[in-house]
C-alpha cells in the first residue's frame, strides 16, 4: 500500500545543511524562522494565534536511507531505530513542537526550529497539553545518556 | 510535489469504525489493543521495552476529506482547521501517544489506543519529555472548551 502525501508549506530556517542542525527543538537556543503555508490552505490557520507552541508534522527531505539499529545522537551504543529520534527512517516524517511568534497571512512566524531550510510541511497541529503531555514516563536507554550535545553531524 | 509513505504495520484496536472512537488517547478509558509491526522492520523494535509511552505515527484511512473550518470536538464554533486535531486534514496523520505495555517478536501491546481498527502505522517514536512537554504553554480557544465529550461521532 502506497499512502500520498502533498505538502501543506514549507518551512525557512536558519540551517541550509542536516549537518549542524540541532537535534531537537529543545536544543535549539530558540532559533527563529517562518512556516510558509500554501495560499489554498490560509483559511485553515485561523484560531492558531492563541496557542503559544505547534507540532510541525513534517518530511524530512534531507534524510536518506535509514538502518534498523543506529547509533542515536545522545548514545553511544547501537539501539533500534524505533526507540530512537532519528531523522532517517523508512517514513522520514518529524514531529518538531515549536513556539509559535505570530502568525500574518500566509506566514508562521516560529522559534526552536530543528529543521533544515526548505523542509516540507505535512501538517501542523496546536500543542494541547492533556493530548500530548504524559505526566509519568519512564525513557529506557535515555535515562543512562548523558550526551549533552545539540546538534547533527 | 507528492511524498509516497509505506505503512510499517497496523493497528488493532477495539474500535471497529471511526463512530464511537476516543478523540484521543487521553480520553480513551485505557483502551488496550496491540500494533502488528512487519517482519521486515521487527529488528528496529529493540530498545523499546524501557519507555514507558510511544508516539504513533499514522495514516487515518477511515477519514474523508476536509474543510478548513470546522468544528472541533471539544467546542461548539467553527475554527481553522491547523488549530483543531480533527482527524480530516490535507494529510491524514495522526498522533497517538499511548502506553507501551510490552514488546513480543513484531507485536506492541498497548493501551490508550485513540485509533481505528486497522490503522497503517507509518512510524514508532519514543516519547521523549524533553522533546515532546512544553511546561509553558497556552492553548488558545481549548482555554475556554468545557466540552467533556470523550469520543467522535
Amino acid at each position: 500500500m502506497k499512502l500520498e502525501c502533498t505538502p501543506i508549506g514549507t518551512v525557512h530556517s536558519p540551517f541550509p545543511d542536516p549537518v549542524g542542525v540541532p537535534i531537537q527543538p529543545s536544543r535549539s537556543d530558540g532559533a527563529e524562522g517562518t512556516v510558509e503555508v500554501l495560499p489554498e490552505f490560509e483559511e485553515g490557520l485561523a484560531d492558531l494565534n492563541g496557542f503559544s507552541h505547534i507540532v510541525l508534522v513534517t518530511w524530512l527531505h534531507r534524510s536518506e536511507g535509514y538502518r534498523l539499529r543506529t547509533v542515536p545522537f545522545l548514545d553511544t551504543e547501537e539501539r533500534g531505530l524505533f526507540s530512537t529520534r532519528s531523522p532517517r527512517r523508512p517514513n522520514p516524517i518529524g514531529l518538531s513542537v515549536v513556539r509559535l511568534l505570530g502568525v500574518k497571512g500566509c506566514t508562521l512566524q516560529v522559534a526552536d526550529l530543528d529543521l533544515v531550510d526548505g523542509t516540507p510541511v505535512l501538517d501542523i497541529k496546536p500543542y494541547i497539553q492533556e493530548f500530548d503531555e504524559r505526566p509519568e514516563f519512564r525513557s529506557g536507554w535515555l535515562e543512562r545518556s548523558t550526551v549533552k550535545r545539540r546538534t547533527s553531524d
